[in-house]
């Protein structure tokens, strides 16, 4: 079974680290191909950043399709682009926000969101209301530090985050951590060790589903708005998305 | 891996469907224990055989604690005693209703659940509402099959569930079914090739779930309401749940 | 009129002392049958205690059916087995903390709910929910007092949920109390003294509410999923449950 | 205890019909005011009606806080002015659409409100979200009969309303009716015998609750919004409110 | 075009303030007739005061519909009597806190509301609901100044309503701040400049979006609930409202 | 005051003619500059052609920065890109759908939104959700009509628009309609007419709504989320994105 990880930034030691994260977990029959688009930012932290992301995605599934993929992810917390993915993806498509959210109401009657910058927290607000999960996350939380922090050696992001997990479980009367963002996969085991409660990560949660749903045989529905696109041209430099 | 299917009714013939239906779907090295408890009602059609059904279950996951069992699938529709056996459980704890309406949001933007009798879609529709996915369901339906009648070979109930799919997808404007009894785990394979759409039965999707939760190292968090239950004396036929 | 309390604990004073509340504000004509199961845990404080306290209630209407018992209260505030009472009942069936949370929104346009246990919160919050009462409940507070406690005399629980109610008040920008336990049904006219605003008891509400269905000739209605249950056989420990 | 029965419209005949139906239901002790305004529309059907018999509610809870009512019960089924209401009086004051409607939870899963003019229903509904009932509300049904037709004796309300509440009660698959004009009040015996589910009747609840707030000694909140109004001039015909 | 601004209370101080500022933003042709009542209140601060100053605001559209009036503002932050004026009206009618919070919600995708008396807070809270702002406001603020203290030019209302503007926009993390008093209209574009966020003003928005639907040609809808009231008689101080 | 009408569709025909609803309304001193992006699909009709547009409109308000836009407004029923938009732009962005829905919401108190392709409904009811909306749509209808059948003089569109407006008015009990697609702009005033409930095109009253914000001195809070993008590479067709 071939799953594509989308990280739909263009930062590759990032890429390379989701990949790990994913192969870490995967089944031994699964191939994880994580990519990068050739277009887009090199970090996604606002509105702006995740929209212009999705056109990279698009290309990733499309190529996706001809290249016999049976799931893909989408590797970055604000899920940009699901449903557009979906229409393109025959088989399923699996945001890491929506996995870890959903895999978090399973854990705990209610969890905290911990992510990088404050600005991005509107963002899984929002997704909070969209997949159904506003009554289990009672609080999304801020950590400011920025998603290109994450890579840099140097930068003690654990502990800032460390410190944001555990005020966060105390403030909310929480029982879990989403952790909110793809870059901070690697510290998640550490966390969860740290903390005493589960400490889910999009990535390896949304890998493992999209596993389980391709062993079920459960594919995205055809019938009604992720049906594929309706055939029309498309102009310029987005000529490619027609046909 | 241990994964204890739950069947909580007492009809073994269903335990054995269920159990046949998880197999099928498990990965090599699960170990998949379906049992029923040695209390409760032949089906669970109501409030009332739901609410006593929970004495079985929490029965099964007390033992299922000093049995290594990784997770545990609680393989009725209403998902009877969720809360009270993540309590019992240190692993996951999954009800089929619950994984099969987080998964059908994931395929499809709107989905309907087809079930057995009238009086129990209210069941059905309170639990959209616990789990969030109150604005992914457009409807449940009851098809006036009785649980028992699943079990019957000569009593159509595969033409009679077809027909209130069908009516379902149209009248909904839904793109996937939910399967809203365990006792027809048997007959997703078929509708859904009937149908086109997704059709998704909560046993075999819990199941994966719990594969997956249990392979990544994510359990019932302790923190909070799902800690141990507090030790204290009960009485009379429930004193075993007491110490 | 006959109306029973159950205390689905098996705490017997606290049993009289519910008793005793229900008969001091109940009418000339009323019969206050204030009861505790056979079976059951010696206290609720959790999703684990709640669910198996279950099996008691369900005893106790059943027996009070062939007692002419007219309605039922049900004197926990989690209202364990709410709608499988209602199958089995021909009268009234109230809940305590539905009773208060209902009664609280017509004092007040913002209650606060004052429990015992931390843990237990999520149960009054979960409860919110299911009874519309979310938009009405400002806050749900543990006071850190064990339901056992309140049945120590020499244990100064008086001043330490008069604290937490004070809090409460104040924090939450509430007009009235919701007193989360019937274990503190005594305290409740010291309270509502001392801190001059509504301090509701569901106890004492539910049994008046419960007279006055009575009075009027509402019973719980039969058509649809509060019918009877389904006659079915049950096995092992509840085969009582069957016919 | 002395209980003042507000309808708010200005017809006589409707006011004797609302105060002999609190009479039946009130407890010895219970002395039952039925008044309308000196001031105020012959019937109240939308919210230019509505809104103006607030004026008239108000003077007679005005004087009624001089007459030692223990309670009032506006019985409008659209509610008018309950909040404005509760800022003057010193007791409980009850809607009768509340009244009902909360009862109607108690009674069944799902209830129908059925109505008298197909554009009053908006206001049902609107109240439904106000209350947080919504989800227990699953239709409001105009039936078409004028109010003052319900005074009409050679007008066959009671067969017209039946039908209604027939319809109703299968297409919404409820379980109860909620009687959704104070003008109907005598015909909900009727109605109940008839149809076999409870039909709720405002008046009858909304007396049987005050009567119980002030039993066990509840009395609106005078703490933040409900505190009696802030002492200021009114002037021209409406300087009789100001102080 | 000619747009009514009622001002509900009668003080005429304030009625000159918002006409000015309703003034300052209308366009060349647009006539701004500000008035207040004949009757009612100096000051609306709680539901008493609101209920009550309907009968202006009814007097007003009724006049207005002779004098050819296009569209009308309320402009009380309670949007008192709003659903009734539709009745009556032919064209628009707008109240401040809709219009301002409808703005709002175009500009951030937070907004905090800061208002004057922390009693009057539940009024916005619950207009937000009413609304369906509620996800949009994240949080109401009283500043403790009276309606009337507005209107003394000794006393420092600027100073207490920037800070409390200053709190919200911290303690919220919201991104402008709607102001919830007509009589702070003279405030909002000082608070603006020194905030740094937008400052929403009810009036000047609401008088804007009035005259855009004016110039659209669209009306309120006369099919349904906002229908002509339907005529008949009305007694006492209030015949005029009958015929 | 400069208004940018960005069609985010490339059919030139169908900007033109938004332009010319745009220019209808707009008052004397506004500046409309109605434009297509250089690339992108010639309809959107579902997520996929929706999520690729965003890449023309973001080119658009880039441009519109440097042409000194005072106010922006996306002319595409699904309102794409709005948040990314408002990091970019100073001045205020308005979607179509958003502008109708609030508008909507104050001419009644139900209304129907009637758009081209079934698949687009869910765009719609997502949306009003969104927004706030969805307590006051009632129903989304599509009308089967593809999106550039709307630009064939031939096919006759505005029949077919109107018998679902009028199926949607009586199946909804709603009091205006919502037109669904920028490419009806034209149809509006007739269908208001025929219909005699307000019909209410987005493109219009986004064109004034903008016009107001502006005179009024609103713009897009810089203030948490809606900040402009933080500066950073984009690589690919994308670089001119970053800096």
């Amino acid at each position: 079974m071939k799953i594509k990880v989308i990280n739909p930034n263009v930062t590759l030691s990032m890429t390379d680290k989701i990949g790990a994260a994913a192969r870490m977990v995967a089944a031994a029959g699964t191939d994880i191909i994580a990519v990068s688009p050739r277009n887009g930012p090199v970090s996604i932290e606002g509105h702006y950043d995740e929209a212009l992301s999705v056109v990279g995605i698009l290309d990733e599934i499309r190529t996706g399709e001809s290249e016999g993929i049976d799931a893909y992810v989408i590797a970055c917390f604000g899920d940009p682009g699901l449903l557009a993915a979906r229409e393109l993806a025959t088989g399923p498509v699996i945001g890491i926000a929506e996995a870890a959210m959903h895999t978090a109401s399973l854990l705990a009657t209610g969890f905290s969101v911990v992510t990088t910058l404050e600005r991005s927290c509107i963002i899984a607000e929002h997704l909070t209301h969209t997949y159904g999960m506003a009554k289990f996350c009672r609080g999304v939380h801020g950590s400011n530090v920025a998603v290109l922090d994450l890579e840099e050696a140097e930068y003690d992001s654990y502990r800032i985050i460390l410190d944001s997990c555990r005020h966060a479980l105390t403030a909310d009367r929480s029982g879990a951590i989403v952790i909110g963002c793809a870059g901070m996969t690697d510290l998640c085991a550490r966390l969860q060790d740290e903390l005493g409660v589960p400490v889910i990560d999009g990535v390896t949660v949304a890998v493992k589903w999209a596993e389980a749903l391709v062993a079920i045989g459960l594919k995205t529905s055809k019938k009604g708005d992720l049906a594929p696109p309706i055939p029309k041209p498309f102009i310029g430099d987005l000529a490619r998305f027609g046909h």
